[in-house]
């Protein structure tokens, strides 16, 4: 019989929920909605999900535990605290509040849970199952609709005091620049993220009297894959909202070096898929960003992992 | 018999060598010079010196090994790199190069030889001895001539794939802004360091017309004792000076908190002898630049070791 383990990514819309042998194969996997407003009832979806999926995978092995990556999860108290995407995480007058999650899915199913935030549970499957296997210090940054990161050192997350380390995404990198979520201005997620880059895009088209095909798209509802879809028919304003893009996100990589000194930056998420437009620039900047000891020794390696598998094998990676 | 430490700081100027024991009393101290051009010559020096200590406090105890604290040092190796202000550490040619110092001190003196950069040192030091005991989670900023820093997380020193974490110093603060020793532009230390506020002074009394005590000095000889100076004794321009630091420093300190998550931040060197004209500024502005989970958590704390013994205790500290 083998050890396996459950490993759920919670996202805002959906929760993907899996069961994974020691050496990163998922054997059997479920998604469940997000989209319920109470906790109680999301929790009994989830658990009896856990449930099912152990009957299902009973005669491969047991089950040891379970890992949960999920936004705003906080490792060391097992809480999800204010998290502003997650409908079953608020109170009765609709504000996001503190959920013992851990906590009642283990009086749920009895098994052992652990959970991390959505970043930190990527960097983790990176080193066990990706491409960061054998690579004890490194940054993972995760370009998504946001910007979320996990940093590996010496072979083990960084956790911070209060398990809120590695918020790298609201780090500062341009003074007094754009509005963010967090409350900030100027951080790395309002221009480095699907949501930055279409930011970019809307700025670009009003202070640019250059033609575009993305002058078709009403501004408002520009996406990053439109931005891509632009760059790959070779439309000029699409390649420079990239390289703009590559530019920020790269003199950011490099301030991060001088903190950790990783051996490799490792990039996931949605916006990697438009790396081509821009690696180069990113690179570039980066290595401008570091002093000659670092210059151009830094590796910058791009997730391996099926971005959909990638979320689940990280959080149940923390079972081992 | 006691279990003994000897600590070695190396400096430009001068080596500080002590006799530590276990609880961080100093038994006995020499100080070498630094201003040596030969490392042959200088090594014989060092071992010299730490032989003799070693006889003095024998009747003590047994010394275990010797810690040694020194810039551009990289425990992996032990060797010092390319260190601009040693000048036993240069070529033939003059220029900085690599120095086996570990390997040729246990060579010399038949002990066990650990060492690290300067800042790292002072952070091992305030974590053993220090206003840091019990805090396992802390960055260190050494605000002397340069800015430093040591990065304490679970516990451990953050070294980086290469030993080269920590250098927080050279984290951008102003694009495009003042140009450092290390080829980049707009570092904290050339605005945050003794030579930074200098630096400031001479810009603000070339901007400004007002009166200030500053302006009796050479502006080209203008050092940060100077502005203390005339700030103790109420002068507005040098007070706006120290502000216009601690706003710079405070900006750096909310990014830095968003990497490693501290408890605190522990603050040494020189320059925080003006901290009355600074503190206030920086830490208004490291929580303008936080996140609601951190805003007024980050505890600031300044070191309680006398400074020219923090550097002996802190390299003593890796002995044990």
């Amino acid at each position: 019989m083998e050890r396996l383990a459950i490993g759920i990514d919670i996202g805002g819309q959906s929760s993907k929920c899996g069961v994974v042998t020691q050496d990163g194969t998922i054997l059997e996997q479920s998604v469940v909605t997000s989209l319920i407003d109470n906790f109680d009832e999301y929790l009994e979806l989830l658990a009896g999900t856990v449930k099912d999926l152990i009957r299902k995978t009973a005669h491969r092995g047991n089950v040891m535990g379970i890992g949960i990556g999920a936004p705003n999860a906080n490792r060391l108290d097992g809480t999800i605290r204010y998290a502003p995407n997650l409908r079953w995480a608020r109170d009765t007058e609709g504000k996001p509040c503190v959920i013992p999650l851990a906590e009642r899915l283990i009086k749920a199913t009895g098994l052992h849970v652990r959970i991390t935030n959505d970043a930190n549970a990527a960097a983790r499957g990176e080193h066990t199952y990706g491409v960061a296997r054998g690579i004890d210090d490194f940054i993972m940054i995760t370009l998504g609709t946001g910007v979320g990161s996990g940093i590996i050192s010496h072979g083990r997350l960084v956790y911070g005091h209060d398990g809120f380390a590695g918020e790298l995404g609201h780090v500062c990198v341009v003074q007094d620049g754009r509005q963010c979520n967090c409350g900030l201005k100027g951080c790395l997620e309002t221009y480095a993220s699907a949501m930055g880059v279409a930011r970019t895009a809307r700025e670009f088209l009003q202070k640019e009297s250059s033609d575009s095909l993305l002058r078709k798209i009403d501004p408002e509802s520009i996406s990053s894959k439109d931005i891509y879809d632009a760059a790959v028919q070779g439309d000029e304003l699409a390649r420079q909202i990239f390289a703009f893009t590559g530019r920020i996100l790269g003199r950011a990589l490099g301030d991060f070096v001088k903190f950790s000194s990783p051996e490799a930056i490792v990039l996931f998420g949605g916006l990697t898929k438009s790396k081509e437009f821009f690696h180069d620039e990113m690179v570039r900047a980066m290595n401008d960003n570091l002093m000659q000891v670092w210059k151009d020794q830094i590796r910058i390696l791009y997730s391996s992992l099926k971005e959909s598998d990638a979320a689940i094998l990280g959080a149940s990676s923390m079972v081992w």
